[in-house]
């Protein structure tokens, strides 16, 4: 039986903070400072935005790991830089796995059932190279998927979460206003999120974790106060991974309805508003990693206004 | 205005096939002969088996030049090579461009404003290198992604279906069988595979080529024969990328229902059934390439006793 779900809840207890550190990098969040540094070694070319990435996302993982129990890269963020960015991926992703983050990768993939078993194995399995088993790329501890093509692009995730203690989130309720427009669609009694939510359940039958908790876990907007309180009440089975927090418009007391009365079931996941924190201070950047320490101590200090993990 | 749905459409024409090729390689798909080449001069290494996918997606992509007019690579089976699959990738796609097939790249992505910008850029557009313009990783002409997210989702590639005549083609109703679990849910009077469609008219608004055709197309499964007669009929704008010919259930009989009386609108994807045709021909897959040339051939001449394009 896995455990990963509740290796993920026994680290937001230990540091008593239910977030996750978006690794969301783009050049305009990289400091001056550190861009220069990766010009003066390689010019200015991709390698050097990819090293000025990596020099960036290490310098955070290090300043951030005492606090955040989690951090979530989404693919889409590296593979702007070609190889190279794919290289800075699994760099971080090590080094985030090292530092003893949960380390969630989003790929917001709907894979029908060959491409989703490549993907299980490329991001959470071993790598096999000419059929011997080979350390994987990633082995990261969750994907963040969708499922709109339904059972046969989920199946091949689930050997992973019963055997590897791998999780899956599931795209539920995304935090943007045009969610509504496929999301919001109700069929039957029940609205199309509540469908996905009655799918995962399903999925879920045979990967419950000791806590109770099942293996998937659903993604929901912190923009959905509402949302987020009915399905909390309705699910308390399924773990939440909340998106949007800051600067999307979700704040401590709309997330607050996403965890039960310990102030479990729940991780919030902040990017720009934690890496780009020096920008709203508006230095020149050099302080970039205390900047997001600081942000990320008030995301914490502003949640435990109304969620006590205990 | 968009000349790229018309340019994909004359392609058709000119080879009188309407037909993509689906190159997604798999170790289990490389003949022994190539692997041999490729481990003599790398070892048994990753960098050994990504040699192999190049060699062995030249190979394919010069042999169909003169018979396909457009081929489809899926970036699942490139990631799980890591940086040296995406290297490969973008080799491929270049060479395929310079074939001259028109060439699609299947992300199956859901994303955000944010990320769905990067994508938009990383898979159609240029690489933008320090401020300076250089040319795109890929520069593909359309992508395949998803859009439960909704709106916010799509809006961030129409420019470049405007300005830089790219396609896209979005997730309707997939060939697998639990695709019914979400996209044959019934809300109101429509089917939600019909939503989508809505949404994609919708989006289109701005983005129609000269010929009448959008430049946002559907993926519909070749194994739905009547939803493609039936999205024919009420979707004469739209074009259809028909995925999943062939291994996975359907035939020239099923697909004839995705074009119109002239043939036109449609373009069919096969993947095993062209590239993995010298395993049922039971060969040592020395002769892949002539094997995935003939069952081309079969594929063409089977479409044809049912569509004529004109």
């Amino acid at each position: 039986m896995g455990m990963c779900i509740d290796a993920l809840q026994a680290k937001i207890r230990k540091k008593k903070n239910p977030t996750v550190l978006g690794l969301d990098l783009q050049m305009d969040l990289i400091p001056q400072s550190v861009l220069e540094a990766a010009v003066a070694e390689h010019g200015k070319t991709i390698k050097a935005m990819a090293e000025a990435y990596l020099a960036c996302g290490q310098k955070l993982l290090v300043t951030l790991a005492e606090i955040v129990p989690a951090v979530k890269l989404n693919t889409a963020f590296f593979e702007v830089l070609g190889a190279d960015g794919i290289s800075v991926m699994q760099k971080l992703c090590a080094q985030a796995k090292s530092l003893g983050y949960y380390v969630i990768l989003e790929t917001m993939r709907t894979d029908l059932e060959a491409a989703a078993s490549l993907q299980a194995q490329t991001y959470l399995g071993d790598q096999s190279c000419f059929a011997e088993k080979v350390p994987g790329l990633y082995e990261a501890d969750a994907l963040c998927i969708g499922a709109f093509t339904g059972s046969d692009g989920i199946k091949p995730y689930l050997p992973y979460c019963k055997e590897k203690s791998k999780n899956i989130f599931i795209l539920t309720k995304t935090p943007n206003k045009s969610s509504r427009e496929v999301q919001d669609l109700i069929s039957g009694d029940r609205v199309i999120y509540t469908v996905m939510m009655d799918l995962i359940m399903r999925w879920s039958v045979d990967v419950f974790a000791k806590s109770g908790y099942s293996q998937l876990g659903a993604v929901i907007g912190a923009t959905h106060p509402q949302v987020l309180r009915e399905m909390r009440d309705k699910y308390d089975r399924l773990f939440f991974l909340v998106t949007g927090y800051g600067v999307s418009g979700g704040m401590a007391k709309d997330v607050q309805h996403a965890f039960d009365k310990f102030g479990h079931g729940a991780v919030v996941e902040a990017s720009r508003y934690i890496i780009g924190a020096w920008q709203n201070a508006e230095t020149d950047g050099s302080d970039f990693a205390e900047r997001a320490c600081a942000a990320a101590l008030k995301m914490k200090q502003d949640i435990s206004k109304y969620v006590t993990v205990i």
